[in-house]
């Protein structure tokens, strides 16, 4: 596919709803539609039939009247911008329970990341292998980025290494750092970090169905 | 503790922030130390220190002059407020990939998550267990909804199969849903919904990496 998009021009908001809009198109697609109206995707995704029509133009996509948007069509557009096509390499650092975890989820490869290797400095782990993923000992790092092109690094480390950890894969190359910590990072600005603290979204989680009860 | 909050007060971009405040608390305390103060915490974690005393005054805490905030008290009401001193229960819908990476991740029964069965309707899963939690075909749930005092639900099942399952746990009594599927779901409005999209939070990080490499 040749398009071009600005993506600095896709607002942040849009980047998130556009994944929903993907999820959507997959589930009727394996339903056997072929197309899907605007307000079905609203009805779906419970976001305004105006804002979808937005979001989508963000990424060049146009419906048609009366018989709204073709889905291999979103699909291939959606796919395509949101990276899911393109296969990123990763390297994961930290392969105790969270690390292990992601390193068996093959979700994360049809979504475009394929985890090459994994880091620790737990002699249990290291030399084995996690998943068919290689663990090596945090100082064969050098050697392993010469091998492979590997830009993004996640984080899946204890909190008291999680600083020190990102400081070093900074100084290896990592140019992106999906951080599971539930430690804010501090990188130099050309950095790319994405947090996602599952402990975080728990407590937010256990904060409103607290407040729901004393209704 | 008896310490009450008005939790509906704590507007939501605090409850974002107090994990990060929680997470550097741990670490200081890990390394000895049993104050910090609104500069350190300000530095650790990129918020400026006004935002932070705000933040910390939702939930009672001032800082005194010169020292600053004493650790192991902020440690208390951060973990007590944020609901990971109380054991949640849960149930798990989807024993797949993801779904057994969670219920081997045993980070969460740190942070008060307890999954106490797991739901799939695979024969080769159905009657297992994965990290010693049994799955159980998802006709048992009524019999062991009452064996349980349950009210969250871990949807990790796939997307084809999300909104009906959703469905069925609103009607069995499950008040909260942990939704790591891609899919928005709809539910009524009592009911709390905490999506995680693992994949969501990578197409950022795609579209981050990409216009940060254009520059």
């Amino acid at each position: 596919m040749d398009t071009q998009y600005n993506i600095e021009k896709v607002p942040e908001p849009t980047l998130r709803r556009l994944p929903w809009y993907l999820s959507v198109c997959r589930l009727l697609k394996s339903q056997g539609e072929t197309f899907v109206s605007s307000t079905r995707l609203s009805k779906e995704t419970n976001i305004v039939a105006s804002q979808i029509a937005k979001d989508l133009s963000c990424v060049n996509i146009v419906g048609r009247t009366r018989v709204g948007y073709e889905i291999d069509n979103l699909l291939d557009v959606l796919e395509h911008f949101l990276g899911f096509t393109t296969v990123h390499k990763a390297f994961l650092f930290g392969a105790g329970q969270l690390g292990s975890a992601l390193l068996n989820d093959t979700g994360l490869k049809q979504f475009g990341l394929e985890v090459v290797a994994a880091f620790d400095n737990n002699p249990k782990i290291v030399g084995h292998s996690v998943a068919g993923i290689p663990v090596y000992h945090i100082s064969e790092i050098a050697t392993k980025m010469r091998r492979h092109n590997v830009k993004i690094g996640i984080l899946t480390v204890p909190i008291d290494n999680a600083q020190e950890v990102a400081d070093r894969m900074v100084v290896w190359g990592i140019k992106a750092i999906w951080n599971f910590t539930p430690l804010r990072i501090r990188v130099p600005e050309d950095i790319v970090v994405q947090n996602t603290s599952l402990y975080a979204h728990l407590s937010l989680m256990f904060n409103r169905l607290d407040s729901m009860e004393d209704k």
